[in-house]
């Protein structure tokens, strides 16, 4: 287990509590947030630190789930204040989302923090915040191999010059595709996938939710089709869990900026269909309570079957 | 080619002209018609026979391009009156269409008669028609191998109990994924599909548009991505030409109920999904007066490329 001590990964976002009303059911309160979906997905493949912020009202026993998965809580600042919470209720088919709250709460001034021990940390997973605070932490670290992360519609449109700023910086980037013709202002992919990786991040992951996902890199793209979930309960974090299976199995395999074969990043974009996948068959992060690495096997090699000719 | 002469493939559907446009540009009136799609794509695969009705207005040139092909044209039946004239207007993406003009003409007492030289072939694709319409060409023929087609919401919605008896008589079914919620009433892909499989066609592709197609059948099921095309100008037709190239292709492997092997079925879907990618590069069937089977074999092989991992 020599590489997964050496190659970790520093995975920064929101840690949350959700209320989440879908077709399947209704949660008032769960344990949530993007960085707690990247790092608890990411840790079946690598070590994951994370850095975020809770408040006084986080509870022990979200914090022992995180820690049974190994992640590296060092970075977890706990302040007075209660957690930034988010409600929001599906539609029938789950393909959309209204937010009913969002309450930042200690979230507002979230100032990302480095522990000194995280500093030289390879793999760095940014997760949707503030680019302007997703690039203050990559300027934090030195010798990274990997750098990249998630944004959304909003920074895309209120904070283009920062987001564009941040990106320049990046090898990758997941996005979904309504962003990604957002960000480029191209309606066709592979159009809209050159502009933006014109914008910094070589390796980008356009995500097309229930359809799969499609990955760019210079040497061509790869294209993934989605998972049939036969029992899908909440989509919430599935996308976060993509990054953290993507990213997680890059770093699993000691990927660089300048050594990154096809076959790792097509792969790693099935790991991160597979981790997607899972999270949807439970509510909020429930899956993770006894997923195995057994089953994410398994279910890579179903990909396999289900796309092979 | 041996094999091709004798494996024939019935096709019965419209055979139309239309007026498009789309952002890439407007063509007021050119050969179309879900039968012209279906036999032109299939053509390359196998000898196609076609079963249709056009007026007094269809133009020489037409008749040539599908002879051109080595389609059969002994049941393409010339009555005074016009030719169906379909005509509509692309959303910005292409994704959605609205129709401006539905004139059947000489198309609205269609009533499909199978010259008696058709009545022993083995395959049979059936283009989107009245639903009894297209029971009663199955009716007309004996020693069917494979038998199977398309439908649309009207039929499903309005005609419900025709489609239904008509289904129990085909092997499979080719419907976009809307159609097929709406069929069976299931808004999950894979409960859709078990339902609809209950109904007759046991080999069932669902059609995705721009995101590929999913095969259901006896042993699992199959995904393929759809084809990022660089340059789109008109998608009309892109579903009759995928099942053109579908039925074709397991028409030149010989393929029958009893006997149609998952990689058949698969690369039944791929070729389908490379043909109707080729349909999109060009308005109406122009991109047919020059497709090679070599282009056709090339971008099959770019199919394997980008879904490999």
């Amino acid at each position: 287990m020599a590489t997964i001590e050496t190659m970790s990964l520093v995975v920064v976002g929101s840690v949350a509590y959700d209320g989440v009303t879908t077709p399947a059911g209704k949660v008032d309160r769960m344990l949530g947030g993007a960085c707690t979906y990247i790092s608890l997905s990411a840790s079946y493949f690598t070590k994951s630190h994370i850095v975020a912020v809770v408040g006084d009202d986080f509870a022990q026993e979200d914090v022992d789930l995180l820690a049974s998965r190994g992640i590296g809580l060092e970075g977890l600042e706990r302040v007075p204040g209660k957690t930034f919470f988010w409600a929001g209720v599906y539609s029938a088919d789950m393909n959309d989302r209204e937010t009913i709250t969002t309450d930042l709460n200690v979230f507002a001034s979230f100032s990302p923090k480095l522990p000194e021990s995280y500093q030289s940390e390879p793999y760095l997973m940014l997760g949707n915040i503030q680019p302007a605070l997703q690039n203050s932490v990559r300027e934090q670290m030195n010798g990274l191999r990997l750098v990249g992360g998630d944004t959304m519609n909003y920074w895309i449109n209120d904070f283009r010059a920062e987001l564009l700023n941040t990106l320049k910086g990046w090898n990758f980037l997941l996005i979904n595709d309504s962003e990604a013709k957002m960000l480029s202002g191209e309606s066709n992919l592979q159009a809209a996938a050159a502009r933006i990786r014109a914008l910094g991040p070589k390796i980008l992951v356009i995500k097309r939710g229930e359809y799969g996902a499609t990955l760019f890199h210079d040497a061509g793209h790869f294209s993934v089709p989605g998972y049939l979930l036969t029992s899908l309960k909440d989509p919430t974090g599935a996308g976060d869990c993509f990054a953290g299976g993507f990213i997680g199995y890059l770093a699993s395999r000691g990927v660089t900026v300048d050594s990154a074969p096809a076959t790792d990043l097509a792969r790693a974009v099935v790991y991160g269909s597979v981790m997607g996948s899972f999270c949807c068959e439970e509510f909020g992060v429930g899956r993770f309570r006894t997923l195995s690495r057994d089953e994410i096997e398994d279910r890579f090699q179903e990909f396999r079957a289900f796309t092979t000719f």
